[in-house]
């Protein structure tokens, strides 16, 4: 694996790749981004993550370089680093302007930068972890997949003191989402993740356990779950694309029921696992 | 004037201020700032302006440089660009690391970059603008002066589509602030502004104008504007320390009064004016 990233037009070694302090990305977090899994150089489920990049452009106003471009940007990515096992990013803003003003001037040119990271893919069922219950003080626009995160950080920095894997948010008594991943909770044998709206990134990894659930004919109901009934938990779990699915065994000082992966969180991670298999087969 | 930037100990000309794309500014927004005026070479409240700029560092855990290390940048940023009128900026990130994770992975080097705009400073009354109301969509911590400023610009960029400054912003049914800018109400000869909370920047000139209020002897309320109420107002007007006090004439298609400045509003431009004046003396 060697380790090479694309800045507008260039590959370059990590440290050459540098953009100006007038880009806005840098100033205003006036940017999104993606990230995309392969696997043994494959990339996985990358038609969704290419619609929601798009939709994440769409809702800044940023002109997408279509699904053509990130295709062979992919390709690229995956052919230039040797890539077997990988997270892709991919960074769009709206680019560097001659001087700092909040309304962009005229029309910047994007500037569009990737790389990767190691993944490790899941082949057993993860150890369950804990997460810290905390108040969503992020922005109204969750759906979005924005680079303007240091709300994120914050509550990311919160759970690591409470050695926590992932803080689970809560806004106005109800869970949304982790600060980078979706919920499932299981309780009398239904499953309840929040709806995709505006409170939660619509996770790909989210829609593809949902899929799955419905094949396996489980219940799952798409509507907010209140926080004052997390104690009475039978399963925990969080979803995101270097996650998958990963069993949570307490929230705070809570243990959900005995701790240990649940029967219903066991059956999605195989399931998932089925689909990874069925995608490198 | 000529335009050096300052960034990381080093002055540059604009165009070879770089920072890393592993700058944690770029990917996670995770940096503050400060904006201070200066007005014929002298800055203008700059303590208060700094105490502010170290609550946004220590709020986000980022280690101050210190009042000296600041003033001293202050005052070699307008002796090298031979200021006179300007706004300087300030901005403060968690600095670079060797690779993208959410995490800050042990304590890597800010990165400080500081450059200067120009500043037209206002002697006469602003003519009185327009504003749009607008929902607040950003996070629950706008006390922190952060880069995380997407939510912002979508917010302005309306606005500026409505040929309106700036929007005027409504959560929960009361009036929070501006995108950039704080909001002064008045109503039966009471002055109102929200709060100093979790939902608003603490802006200098909203303080400066506060105390200047006081010592005209004018009656102020520090608490929740309804929204609803905006339809019956006598007068309204923003600060922010490029407007400093700007009169606003018109809330969507509703015209506020006679849509002319109103005599308190007035009041506070000259007093406004007046305390330039003793700062230039």
């Amino acid at each position: 694996m060697s380790d090479l990233v694309y800045l507008n037009g260039e590959w370059l070694a990590p440290e050459n790749a540098k953009v100006s302090v007038f880009d806005r990305g840098f100033l205003f977090a006036d940017g999104i981004y993606e990230v995309i899994p392969v696997y043994q150089g494959r990339p996985f489920l990358a038609e969704h993550h290419l619609a929601r990049l798009h939709n994440s452009l769409t809702a800044i106003g940023i002109v997408d370089q279509g699904e053509h471009f990130w295709r062979a940007l992919i390709n690229e990515l995956i052919a230039r680093n040797k890539l077997s096992d990988a997270l892709l990013y991919f960074q769009v803003t709206r680019g560097a302007e001659a001087k700092r003003s909040h309304l962009p001037e005229g029309q910047p040119s994007p500037t569009i930068f990737a790389n990767h990271s190691p993944l490790s893919v899941h082949w057993n069922t993860p150890e369950p972890a804990k997460v810290v219950l905390c108040d969503d003080i992020r922005w109204l626009r969750c759906d979005i997949k924005s680079i303007s995160l240091l709300g994120n950080i914050m509550l990311k920095q919160f759970a690591q003191q409470h050695n926590a894997i992932e803080p689970i948010l809560q806004r106005n008594g109800y869970i949304t989402e982790g600060a980078s991943s979706n919920y499932f909770a299981v309780k009398d044998g239904v499953i309840y993740t929040a709806p995709a709206n505006h409170l939660i990134l619509p996770g790909i990894t989210r829609m593809w356990v949902l899929r799955l659930a419905q094949q396996l004919g489980l219940t799952v109901r798409e509507e907010p779950f209140p926080s004052a009934d997390l104690a009475q938990l039978d399963e925990l779990f969080l979803t995101s694309s270097s996650r998958e699915v990963q069993p949570i065994a307490q929230i705070d000082d809570i243990i959900i029921a005995d701790g240990r992966c649940g029967p219903i969180t066991k059956q999605l991670v195989e399931a998932f696992h089925q689909s990874k298999r069925a995608h490198l087969a």
